[in-house]
């Protein structure tokens, strides 16, 4: 007779729940070199904006390649679905809470139009940015060859989790492999976590890789399926995927860790845990730039009978260019996210982020006090 | 001279401490079977209604039965006392707050009748259902052969807190194998915790195994007796026997995960830590079909001298078709529950809860924001 | 060169963090035997009323006793400083909060005089009870003689923290082995947290300890002095030095959980952490019997220049004989402290509270919830 | 190939999650020692005034010498910035909690005066005082001649984070050996975390080091840049290379751990988990001496483009002479700061310091309810 067999458990750890520790060695900011590598294109910022509807448009888009970032859009949302999705973001704006979720899985019961699929891409291209859009597995052999034609530079396939094994109803469902013979622009994929699931998606030949599943703000993933890991231990396993895959293979993918990153601290935390870029939305939300007027929404609200998500609620509170490189008065760390890094990295001796990805991290929760959480610090009221 | 011995205290979890973890391969939803064997009867969803008198009445047994799943009726509260309970529970619906305990315990103080326990069951077989009624032990030996003779399909005996050692001031006790002797249907015992206890009760060769003490939202057993595991380490306890007895015997035993358990995410939590069905009382006390009108109350409330558990006001939210099936337009997980667990198994790659039973699981606290646990959402106000 | 010493920080316990677990055996509540021996006296009922003034009055003493448990009367309080405190304790219960403190500094600024103390043992002893009388290390050789020769049953030695080995400016201070060998009555000694300073107290020939420095709810002693020990781990740790002390000398002196207990479900932990007894002030100062209006506070409260404690209000909220007997229809565990421990003590099998010492206890955090700690329960509202 | 290698993370604690736990011995508090010595400075008592401007200026140093500390002024601020900067300090204290920050950063545009650096330690010196002056790193090697030649007897090299190997952008960056060579009065340098960083500065030569990177109320290091080291695990590691230091050197160089510290309580942690000394800002500016008129903030909130703090309210409650020594009605550790440090010593049985940095400390997180924190105390309200 064997003995008892106990699922065991591991902890695992998200942002509020770690801090950087300065090292022996600090630099001045200007010693600092920030910067992001995915297939051969080059990023100033390893920054990208998450494609999301309420936060990229071709004009997003445009903005954000010339701050030096990159911003995906979403090719089965509403700007591929509508001619003008103006009056309908009105729509959502203007609902009540508990009407926008049913406004949203109204609105995206609308077919996908794929001549609207190529003029995004077009008017991406039209204002000099590379073309970053996002897909679903699901729709990703019908769409790739189109989106390649009309001239995407990068093609993201994108889901709540996305593995190099899917099995489907279907003859044959998506093969990575085999996406990658039939198409010449790189492909970044996600979301996925897991040191073997990300090491597998790795292997296909991908050029970069989404790192997390449950934890962004308008994401109800864990409440509704009790799925997902928080970002910090989600970066450092994935993290040490792509490390090992470096040594095995000679080529390093990049991850991007996704969902979840608030303040200019987490930003931090994310690449002092690993990763070489982050992916947000709502920072990117609360931009005059962004159309979503204030509010934002993940991929998976507008499920037709199982919605994942909700609306957020952020506001317009500044301008992209604030956001990423200030200046700024606030002092909750949602403005001069380009700032903070470098500075992050100057007090911890990094020279770069692959050396930043070495600094000592702590386990140590944020105090919680008078029912809000304060990272150390309280302000007057 | 020994050394000093200090007691050992071990870690348990609960649902809000855990989340689960995809793996490396992922599903259509419609590869995942359902499904839950209790001796010879095969329900198609793995979802019972707990023997709760304001969640369990025979209609709503009928209908519970319609969706695939089990209602199981409690044979010694209002439905056993009154011949219609419907003003008595409009008094409980209507009195304070503070009231309500002290009518409940002078409710309960009228005899049970051995006739309403028949007619109970018969009015269940006449809507076509499968009958599962509940009794507790120290009723068990005088109803159990009443039961059998009136057509109830399974038995469950049921108490806070069920041992198959029980030391009793009477002559001789309950015993499970002589119970088992003398009845024939399938009897389910329970509420148990822990790898031992939970061995010994299926030594005795019962059907099924309730799991849980001390964790539901109408019980305050932990603050009255100090007393109860949090549901995710009870059942990973439990699961671990099952596995040991079915090693041993080749008896395959399902275990019931209930109490505590209010969305989507927990259902999946409870079969990834190794449930193979789920008992709610909360949810299913919200829909039109419960004869509750918006509330629910635990067994050990309405306790003469020393109640352990309060009134709780769930409203009238929604109906038990879309509480298991959907569509929805609720995100916090708690409609469309049985679409929530195919997502999550198909997320996970499990084809079957067997398959699920194996997913990776962390500890991920729920993020507490404003007062209020968020679990990785934060929606707008 | 050795290597570097960093100091190493162990996880202590309190009631919220702790829950018991059933075992394999189940009781009915009547063959539960309860009861404390202290010296030659034994008591019926574990359960103890703390030395506060708000407390515990000669009357109270005395009620205590008929109910089977013991009250112990503060020697150096208001009682032996006034011939009447009735004026003054209203004064207290009428006093702002912010007053409060100051005007309890000034109460006790009074002299103790030693006709009070003789007579309030004596009113003790007229009302037919046991009468046990607490002073501090300091007074102790002053009034020792004083206290046996009004007829003392019990001595109760009591500060903050009181250890074997106190060193004091004046020649010397107070050893308990000169005192054991100068009166003939069983002394009580705390309070005490550790393994190593309750071996050494009880080493000295005490009839019991008092555990718990800094738990209290009239206590700020972590706020002011960073000084106190969750009462779970403190239970465990003197229970450890009371068993290898009985091993090593034959001799079992009881301890007595003393501080922050509020509820039947901390009780319970208590004694299956290893208490033989506990000591409340907080449930008792709620009754109609105790003196205080509905207030209480600690002994370092009224401290001249370091305050460390405050006026707590609970509000006269029922009797001495429902908080330990019922009936009740409370929920919250406050009232029927003797069912809850016995019933407690059924469920897992325990005859007596030295087989409920052995029951299992997990680390089981109480869920926090809207700004409230629930313990997986939650009212209606 | 290698294995997979995972970041690991260490749990750090602060002072809400711990506890110092009594030993065997007590002593009365008379016969308890403070003191600390800084090279040939001595100080009756180890607290010391952060170089805050709202906290220090020459008249609250004048004072904090009289009662036996040290008080540091911050020559980059205000007063050394302003001729009289009473006005603006009017400015800040009346401005809106938004509009706080920018006023800030404004004024400290305003440049450094050499001739009021000399004439505020003019001004100490005058008063009797030691004069302790703070300067940046990125300054130091501008003013430290100054500093000495105008009388200084300490000088504080201060930033968030100062390392000893630090690489700028000019030829040569500042190197402490360099200026320990320079000048001869003590230099005390700071921040620093972690057991590496801090060995390295102490071998350089210093004669002191303030620990501490992001824990202090006034500080948004960990939202902003993710950045800081909880108090008590960021001291034990400086404690142990202080103590690795003096093995190694025989030389004994103090550590005061700096920010976040509030009450009694977290004066007594710092001591026993092995500081030397502690330095305060939020009590401090609380006194009616302080400049601040009931508000403080940090050398960080200024920062031009990317601000770390924010303004802080304290209100104006007391003395510093009530805050240090009392007597007092307060019951929350904000008042006798050096009563409750000695108070708890004797309880813990420590003569001095060096003995208090040898007891036992325990992980006990602090109580939250009703979303305060609570430290196992509540109050009546």
């Amino acid at each position: 007779m064997t003995a008892p067999q106990f699922k065991q458990l591991r902890r695992a750890y998200g942002f509020d729940e770690v801090a950087i520790v300065p090292g022996e060695v600090s630099l001045n900011p200007e010693l600092v070199e920030l910067g992001l590598d995915v297939g051969d294109h080059h990023f100033d910022i390893p920054f990208m904006a998450s494609a999301m509807d309420a936060v990229v448009d071709p004009s997003f888009a445009i903005e954000m390649h010339q701050c030096g970032g990159l911003a995906t859009l979403n090719l089965e949302g509403v700007w591929a679905r509508y001619d003008d999705p103006d009056s309908l973001l009105q729509e959502v704006a203007s609902a009540s809470r508990d009407e926008s979720t049913s406004i949203l899985q109204n609105a995206y019961q609308r077919p996908i139009r794929e001549d609207l699929v190529a003029r995004r891409i077009q008017e991406i291209k039209e204002g000099g940015a590379i073309a970053s859009v996002a897909v679903t597995p699901m729709n990703t052999k019908r769409f790739a060859p189109l989106v390649q034609e009309a001239g995407a530079d990068i093609l993201v396939v994108q889901s709540t989790v996305t593995t190099a094994r899917h099995e489907s109803t279907s003859l044959e469902g998506l093969r990575f492999e085999k996406l990658l013979d039939s198409i010449h622009i790189p492909v970044i994929v996600g979301n996925t976590v897991g040191f073997n699931a990300t090491l597998e998606i790795m292997r296909t030949g991908v050029a970069g890789v989404l790192v997390g599943v449950g934890p962004g703000a308008a994401c109800t993933s864990r409440e509704v399926l009790g799925i997902g890991v928080p970002q910090v231990t989600a970066t450092i396993d994935c993290a040490a995927a792509r490390d090992f895959y470096y040594r095995e293979s000679g080529r390093y993918v990049p991850i991007i860790t996704d969902g979840g990153i608030r303040t200019g601290g987490d930003v931090c935390k994310c690449v002092a845990a690993g990763a070489d870029g982050v992916m947000m939305g709502s920072p990117f939300a609360a931009t005059t730039e962004a159309p979503g007027r204030g509010y934002h929404w993940g991929m998976a609200t507008p499920h037709a009978n199982l919605p994942r998500g909700v609306r957020v609620q952020v506001g317009v509170r500044t301008t992209l260019q604030k956001t990423l490189f200030g200046p700024t008065s606030r002092t909750d760390g949602t403005e001069n996210l380009v700032g903070a890094l470098r500075t992050a990295m100057a007090m911890c001796g990094a020279h770069n982020p692959r050396e930043f990805q070495q600094a000592e991290m702590v386990i140590a929760p944020a105090i919680k006090t008078e029912g809000k959480i304060y990272q150390f610090a309280q302000a007057d009221t």
